[in-house]
Order: structure tokens, then C-alpha cells, then sequence
């Protein structure tokens, strides 16, 4: 199966002499993408506790996640029609990717069955009984709207016995291919155009993660995405997968690797060819406390921020890292106070914005390698 | 007892003449305060919710209150002193009023046992005892540093049992001799001055509200506060009560009535000569998905809000009510995201702050009365 779809240019920079670290720009019908980038993760239609206009003013991505599975359940597909997409409903006219609810299905509803179908699976909310196939995801994520659809896959766990996972990556092909088919049939919802990604799977096993990426390249989508890491698998495994599979993905197309990850692994994974990241890292970690900033990890609860007036972050890029001390943002965990995930939150998507940033500037510059073993360094400290 | 302090000023500008509504303003080291005014209720240092920065640029009161009773349990005084005051400690450079702590004793903590020396409880956080006195709650809030602080005193529930109510109230009056007495005897913490209020009590009984009054009113105070209404009574008792002790209180000093209350009530009380009010109404009702509007009460939770994707209040002065619509706001509801509690509750203060400007732009020019009496029925629809 072969796209024939051209909705999403992406233009190579720079590339770094030392690494195979990639600088770069998406253009899509919602404006720029610099690469590398994160994508903040928008689960239900809000980056949780984060104004829409705080994420534009202070955070300022390029492009957001949203998770079909969630969207699906609520507000509903029917809702989000209505609404005319996402980023009306939501009031967010930059970029969008959703997911295509293969990893929710798996790792929050109960009771789900995969067959060559699709997935038949059971609300986590309501009981309800729902049943995802490549056709309906593909119908379902024309409806929401996003810029970057992805693929409908299986994601296998980490560990994963070596038949199961070979088998379950033929299927994600076969789904693949059913995507594609489907997506010839089904046109744009709304005024603008949407870009498919494919997504490579094959677990911890290079050669299975060989083929997939062989299979995946074939499809000749404007985008490929890498599926199935970050899920409990030694960061060096990691590493070893984004590494083959980044040999055989077209260079001159953006390359996504799903939910990664903590900050080194963002730099590490850029080094290896990687343009667009995605994870509720940050987002999550700040609720509880857990503040990542360019010299290690602060877990905010500690005893010992608890008369230490200094701002947040010295370096922070956002309002809250200076207008907030450490004692306040302490104080308001322990108080069990909402304002202290909100700070907390924002400070974090600072932080990664401000990274992937950083490392565009220095790939441009041509220092990406030296700046990046530094940073591994210092960010895998705790404060 | 008579206070020889002098650190606020006020100055009524106008009263109405079909009503005893007063446009005043007060000035302290903090600032300038319009009054009336409605004082969002910063519980515990944080206005829940709610970024200090979006409490300045959108909702824009003059002064905030923060509890005595919270703030002593946490951070705790000492952290408090530590940071130069709760003014520094937050990040809030405005005016900022203290309760004394009675109103939570009494409500929140369990096993409190009340004598004339003061009030020993039990935290409702660790279960620690601890014992309240007019003079450490005095010098608690030096401490805590607010530019107005309130008296220790008993608040009645409702219905009190008369002679409960008059024990009370004169017990109420020795602890204010105490008060004032133990801060004439404390200096300030900090290089600015501090008002103290003394609080009419007497339950829902005219001759003890009277009585009260005139007490409260030799203590020669700046500015004068009715305490211990907004407790379960009907509206037309508080209303009843406001007015015998307004006749008393000094008409060339600010009234604070205490705890109260919808946006009617603050149109009745203003009616009847108030100039300050506070009330977790507006925080607390957002945080259920109920909204307050000129026109009336949204339930958001609603159903029927589903597919409205017309703005939140298209009256509302908050970035809120233009940026999301009606849907949107229910969504976040339904799918309890915090960014829904967020938004109504800048919404609803924003609307508290919308109507007692407005009261006062309408007591200027003079058509106050006829304003109010529009206004009160608007606002008892349900949308
Ligand atoms: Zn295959
Ligand atoms: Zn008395």
C-alpha cells in the first residue's frame, strides 16, 4: 500500500556532524512546526489544569497531542463534529496530532479483545462496550480534525515474547494497509488537510523493528512514527531500537517517536534521528511534585524547599518560574492546593519546550553533541 | 477600650439617596481600595485555582482575604515570618485582609471547647491541639501581616438559643478589650501599618445586635465589621440585622459584613449601608459548575449546555468567558478536568467583581436603588 497524500512539507535544516541529530520545519494548513519538537499532551481536549492561553503565552508549542480514545468517550465524536473539530471545540488554532487510541485501548480499558477485526473493548468510564477498527479510527480521527493522524496499531507490552510480537506487527501492517485503504475513501472533514503517519512496531527485537521500519518506509507517508518503546523496556534498549529503525526511515521525512520520555531520553533520542517526541512526562510528574529544570529534578515536597524563598526556576522561560518561590510551590503541595500542579505543570512544559529548543539551536550551530553529553550529565541529578 | 490606631483612611464619596448604599474608597500602605468591594477568599495563600497573575490582570480586586485559621496550620507562622509576611510569601502586593480564625475554629475543627481564656481544637489536618486567645490570635496576625486584621471572637450558629447568644456576645465584647489591649502592646512585623476590625455579634436577636453595635462602635476602630450572619437564617433576617446595626456603626467607617454571600445578598447589604463583603460563594459554587451571570445561575453540568458553543458570558470581563464556550466548559466538567474548576471560578470572581463596581458606578450617578431592584430579579432566574 502506497499514500498519495502531500499535506504536510517538511524541510531539513540542518544535520548535526557528530550525531544524526536533524533540525527542521513542518508546515501544515495550522502553521510551523520546528523540529525538534514536544508535543504537549492534551488528553481530553486540555493539557490538564493549563489555560489554553497560558499554553500559547508561556509555553508556546508549536503543536499539541490529543487522544482519540479519550475524544472518542467524551465529548463524543458527535460533539466534536458540531463543534466543527478539536481546535474549535477546544479554542487551539495551532497544530494537533492525535493518536490513533491503540495504546489507551490496551492499557486502560478492561476487557478488551483484539482480533484481526479490530479491538472490541469496555469503557473505563461507563462500562460501555465499543469496538475500534482501522476503518473507524481513521473515520473518527477525519472527525476530530487533527493535523497528524496516526496509524490504528497494536501496541505489544514490554516484555514481549518474540512470536507474539511478530505476529502482532503483521497485523499492525495488515491494519496499516486497511488504514490507508480507508483513508483514500474518507475525505477531510473540515476546510483544512490532515497527514497520516504510519507507526513501526516489532518490540525490543531489531530485526522484527528492521522489517517494520522496511514495511513502514514502503508505505511512503509524509511522516513515520515509532510505537511500542517507552513502555518499561532499559532506556540502552530504547536506544538500540530508534537506532535501527531510524537507518531505514526516509531521511527527508519528520520521524516520531511516541511517548518518550524523561528529559536525557529526549536528548538522546534526537541524537539517534528523532524530530517529534510526545509524553505525559512532565505533565503527569508535576502533579505529583516532581519539577524537571536544566541542573537535575526537584521533588518539590520535600522538607527541604520549605523555607527556601528563591524562584522556581532561575532559568524558567515561564511566569511562573519567577513570580513563584520554592517555599510557596512547597507549601501549596503540602496544603494539597490545585495552584501547585498548575505551577508545577506549566513550569515542566517550560522546561521541555526550552530543551528541544536548545538542542534546535545548537544542532544549527553545530554543538548539539558537546551541549548534549553535558546536559545528560547534569539533568540526571536530583536537587 | 478604645483604639488609638490611625493607619487606614476613608472617605465616602457618595450615598445614595434611595437607599443607604455608600461609594467610598480606603486607602492603606497596600493600596487603594473601592469600596464596596468583594474580597476573594485566598484560603490557605492560594485563591484555589487561581494564578496570582490572572487574579491581578482579570479578576482585579483591590484586596484578597486569607484565614487565619489555615494559614496557621500552614504553612505556619514561622515559614510566614520567614518570607516577610504572607504579602511576600504569595506574591500578592495588594491589600490583603485576615480573619482571626473564630469562623473556621468553630466550623472545621473537631473537639473545640470554648472558655473565656480562648479556644482550644483539635487540627482538622493532623489532629494536633492547639489553643486560640485574642492576644496570640493578635499576634499571629502581625505575623501572617494582612493590612487589616479582625478580632477573635465567637461565632453563633444558627439558631442560637437567646441567652447562648448574649452569654456569647458579651464574652465576644471582653475578648475584643483583650484584642485591642494585647495590640497596643505588639508592634508591627513589618515596615508597613496594620488596621484591626472589631465584629459585632448577637446573633439573629435585634436588642443584642444593637447592644453589640454600640460596643463595637466606643472601641473607635477605622473600620467595623458584622460577623455571624450568612449561617443557615433566612435572608430577611440578615437583612434585618445589617440594618439595626448599620443605624449604629459609624457611618464615616468602612462595614464589613462577613461570609456573605450570593450576588443578591451583596445588593441588599450594600442597599442597607455595607461596604466590604467576602464569601468562598463564588470560589466554592465554581468548583461545583455553578456559574453566576448578570442574567442569572448556570448549572454547567447541564446537559442541555452540551452542543452550545456560544462564549461562557458574553458580559464577562475575564479572557474565560470570550476564549471558551458553553460546551467546551461543560466538557471539562464531564470529563472532571481541573481546567473547568479554573475557568468558573475566574469566571465567577470576575462577575463578583463586575457587580460591586457596578454597584458603585450606579451609587455615583445616582440611580443605585432602581439598578438593584432590576438587578435582583435578573439574577434569581435560572438558565
Ligand atoms: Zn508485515
Ligand atoms: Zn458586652
Amino acid at each position: 500500500m502506497q499514500l498519495e497524500l502531500e499535506n504536510l512539507k517538511f524541510t531539513l535544516h540542518n544535520t548535526d556532524l557528530q550525531s544524526k541529530a536533524r533540525a527542521g520545519t513542518i508546515v501544515t494548513d495550522h502553521g510551523t512546526i520546528e523540529t525538534p519538537i514536544f508535543m504537549p499532551v492534551g488528553t481530553v481536549a486540555s493539557v490538564k489544569g493549563v489555560h489554553q492561553k497560558e499554553l500559547r503565552e508561556e509555553v508556546n508549542p508549536d503543536i499539541i497531542l490529543g487522544n482519540t480514545y479519550h475524544l472518542f468517550l467524551r465529548p463524543k465524536t458527535e460533539i466534536l463534529k458540531k463543534a466543527g473539530g478539536l481546535h474549535k471545540f477546544m479554542g487551539w488554532d495551532r497544530n494537533i496530532l492525535t493518536d490513533s487510541g491503540g495504546y489507551q485501548v490496551y492499557s486502560l480499558s478492561a476487557n478488551r479483545k483484539i482480533k484481526e477485526e479490530g479491538v472490541k473493548f469496555k469503557s473505563h468510564i461507563d462500562g460501555s462496550m465499543h469496538l475500534f477498527t482501522p476503518e473507524n479510527v481513521m473515520e473518527i480521527q477525519r472527525v476530530i480534525g487533527a493535523d497528524i493522524i496516526m496509524a490504528f496499531d497494536e501496541c505489544t507490552p514490554y516484555p514481549c515474547d518474540y512470536n507474539y510480537a511478530k505476529r502482532s506487527m503483521h497485523m499492525t501492517h495488515r491494519w496499516l494497509d486497511r488504514c490507508i485503504n480507508h483513508l483514500e475513501k474518507t475525505p477531510f472533514e473540515y476546510d483544512y488537510e490532515q497527514t497520516f503517519f504510519p507507526i513501526v512496531q516489532g518490540s525490543t527485537y531489531k530485526d522484527l523493528r528492521r522489517q517494520s521500519a522496511e514495511y513502514i518506509a514502503n508505505a511512503g507517508a509524509e511522516g513515520n512514527a515509532i510505537g511500542g518503546l517507552s513502555v518499561g523496556e532499559p532506556a540502552e534498549e530504547m536506544y538500540g531500537m530508534t537506532e535501527v529503525v531510524c537507518e531505514i526511515l526516509p531521511e527527508d521525512k519528520p520521524r516520531y517517536l511516541m511517548g518518550v520520555g524523561t528529559p536525557i531520553n529526549i536528548l538522546e533520542n534526537i541524537a539517534l534521528g528523532i524530530d517529534m517526541f510526545d509524553c505525559v512526562m512532565p505533565t503527569r510528574n508535576a502533579r505529583n511534585g516532581m519539577l524537571f529544570t536544566a541542573h537535575g529534578t526537584i521533588n518539590i515536597k520535600n522538607k527541604k524547599w520549605e523555607d527556601d524563598f528563591s524562584p522556581i526556576d532561575e532559568m524558567g522561560t515561564t511566569f511562573v518560574d519567577h513570580e513563584y518561590s520554592k517555599a510557596y510551590l512547597r507549601h501549596l503541595f503540602a496544603a494539597n492546593e490545585y495552584l501547585g500542579k498548575q505551577i508545577a505543570t506549566i513550569h515542566n512544559l517550560g522546561f521541555y519546550m526550552w530543551l528541544v529548543r536548545e538542542a534546535r539551536k545548537h544542532i544549527i550551530a553545530g554543538d548539539f553533541r558537546a551541549w548534549k553529553d553535558i546536559m545528560v550529565k547534569q539533568m540526571d541529578k536530583r536537587l
